[in-house]
C-alpha cells in the first residue's frame, strides 16, 4: 500500500546563476504523482564533480528512484556520467552500443562524429541505456539512478521511456476548494479536519488577487472514498464562501 | 576576493506533488548573482519536520547564508519556524513585537486576531524579524538562516529587506554568444578555451529551434577585463556562425 519514493537531482551552474529557469522538476513532479510515486526531495547542484557525487550518494540510498537532469552533453562542463560512475565506484568508458547509435545518427545528419560527440558514448559499467529519440545521445540507468538530459524536450522524452519500466503505486489523488478568505480565517477548522483524517494530506495555499486574500485548500491521498468524505466535510465548512 | 556563498531551501508538499511551480529559486538566483553571492545548492523538501531540520542543519554549516521559503503561515502544515528552532536547538514562543505587528495589522483590516493568526507570532529565540510589507506576518533571521514566506510577492519583498543587510561580493558578470551550431561542433575548441581561462567559468547550453540545433555559450566571472579577453577569443572562434 505504501507508494514508491523518488528524488530528483538537477545538475547545472545555469540554474544556480539564475540564467535558466528549471522546468524539469515541475514536469517530473506531475508525472510521478500521476503514477503514484512520491517525490520526497529535489536538489540542484552546479557542474562540480564532488557536489554531484555527494548528492547522488546521499539521495540514492534513501529512495526507490533517483532521477537526474543535466550534464550529459559533449562539452567540458558535462561531467554527470563520470560523477555518477564515481558515486557507484564503477569504471566508465566508451560503450559500443552507445557509440553505434551516435555514429549512425551523425552519419544520417551528415555531421562529423568527432571526439567531443564520441564523449557522449561514455557510459558507466553496468548501466542500461535510455533512448533519446530527439538527439540520439543516450541517457542511462545505473542501479536506481536514472540519468537524463537537461534540455526539457529531451528530458521529457527520456522520462517517458523510464517511467514505462518503473512500477508505480496507487495514484496520488487530490481535490481542492478555493475560498475567498485568508488562511488565518480557515486555519483552525481546517487543522481540526486534517487531524480527523490522518491518512490524508491537507495543505492550504494562500494567494492574493486584486488585493484580496484567498486560499486554495487541497486534500491529497490514495483512497478516493476517503478523499470524497473529507471533501464533503470541507465543503460543509467553507463551501458557502467558495467560488 | 572570494564571493560569499549561499544555499536555498524550498519547503512545501505542493512543489513536490507538482501542484505548484516554484518561482522563488529563480528569483533568488538572479538577485544573488547580481550582488556577488554564489548560490551553491538548492533543495526542496516537503512539510515534514525531520526533513526540514536535517536540510537546515546540513546546509547552514556549509554556506554563508541559507535562504528558506515556505511554511510560515497560520495553518497546521506551516511548520518551518518550529523546525528551524529545533535545528538550532533553541526555544520558540510568541514574541511580543511580532504579536504587536500582527495585532495592529488585523485591527486595521477589521479582522479577528484569532489563535491561528497568533501562531504567526511564534519566533525562535534570538531571531531578528524580517519585515513583511504585504501581509504583516514577519519572517526571521536566525544565525545565517533567513526564513521567508513562500508566496512569491511576499518572498520577494522579504528578500529585498534581507539583501539590504547582507554583504555581497564582486558582482558575478556574464557574457554570452549564441551560435547556430550544435554543442558537438564547438565542444573541443570551447573546452580548450575554458582550460586557458581557469579563473572564469564557461558553460554551453544547447537548444533546438525550428528543428535546428544551436548553442548559447556563456562565460562567467568577476573580472570584467578577463571576461572581455575571453569573449574576444570566443567571437574569433565562433562569431561568424553567431546571430
Amino acid at each position: 500500500m505504501t507508494n514508491p519514493t523518488a528524488a530528483m537531482l538537477v545538475i547545472g551552474d545555469e540554474i544556480l546563476s539564475g540564467r535558466t529557469r528549471d522546468s524539469n522538476l515541475h514536469h517530473l513532479a506531475g508525472e510521478l504523482t500521476r503514477r503514484g510515486l512520491k517525490l520526497v526531495e529535489a536538489r540542484v547542484v552546479g557542474d562540480d564533480h564532488a557536489a554531484i557525487v555527494a548528492a547522488v550518494n546521499d539521495l540514492r540510498v534513501r529512495v526507490d528512484h533517483l532521477f537526474t537532469s543535466g550534464g550529459i552533453g559533449p562539452t567540458h562542463d558535462d561531467i554527470t556520467a563520470d560523477a555518477v560512475a564515481a558515486a557507484f565506484g564503477v569504471p566508465i568508458g566508451v560503450r559500443e552500443d552507445a557509440r553505434a547509435i551516435l555514429a549512425a545518427h551523425y552519419a544520417r545528419a551528415g555531421l562529423e562524429f568527432n571526439a567531443a560527440r564520441q564523449r557522449m558514448a561514455r557510459i558507466p559499467e553496468g548501466a542500461a541505456l535510455i533512448d533519446n529519440p530527439i538527439s540520439a545521445a543516450p541517457g542511462f540507468t545505473l542501479g536506481n539512478v536514472h540519468v537524463m538530459a537537461g534540455v526539457p524536450a529531451i528530458f521529457e522524452a527520456m522520462l517517458a521511456s523510464v517511467l514505462a519500466t518503473v512500477a508505480g503505486g496507487a495514484p496520488l489523488l487530490s481535490q481542492s476548494l478555493q475560498v475567498n478568505r485568508g488562511e488565518g480565517e480557515i486555519a483552525e477548522a481546517f487543522g481540526a479536519l486534517a487531524a480527523e483524517f490522518p491518512d490524508l494530506s491537507m495543505g492550504s495555499y494562500p494567494f492574493i488577487r486584486n488585493g484580496a486574500h484567498g486560499t486554495n485548500l487541497v486534500i491529497r491521498g490514495t483512497d478516493g472514498a476517503r478523499l470524497d468524505a473529507a471533501m464533503m466535510r470541507l465543503a460543509a465548512l467553507f463551501g458557502t464562501a467558495g467560488t
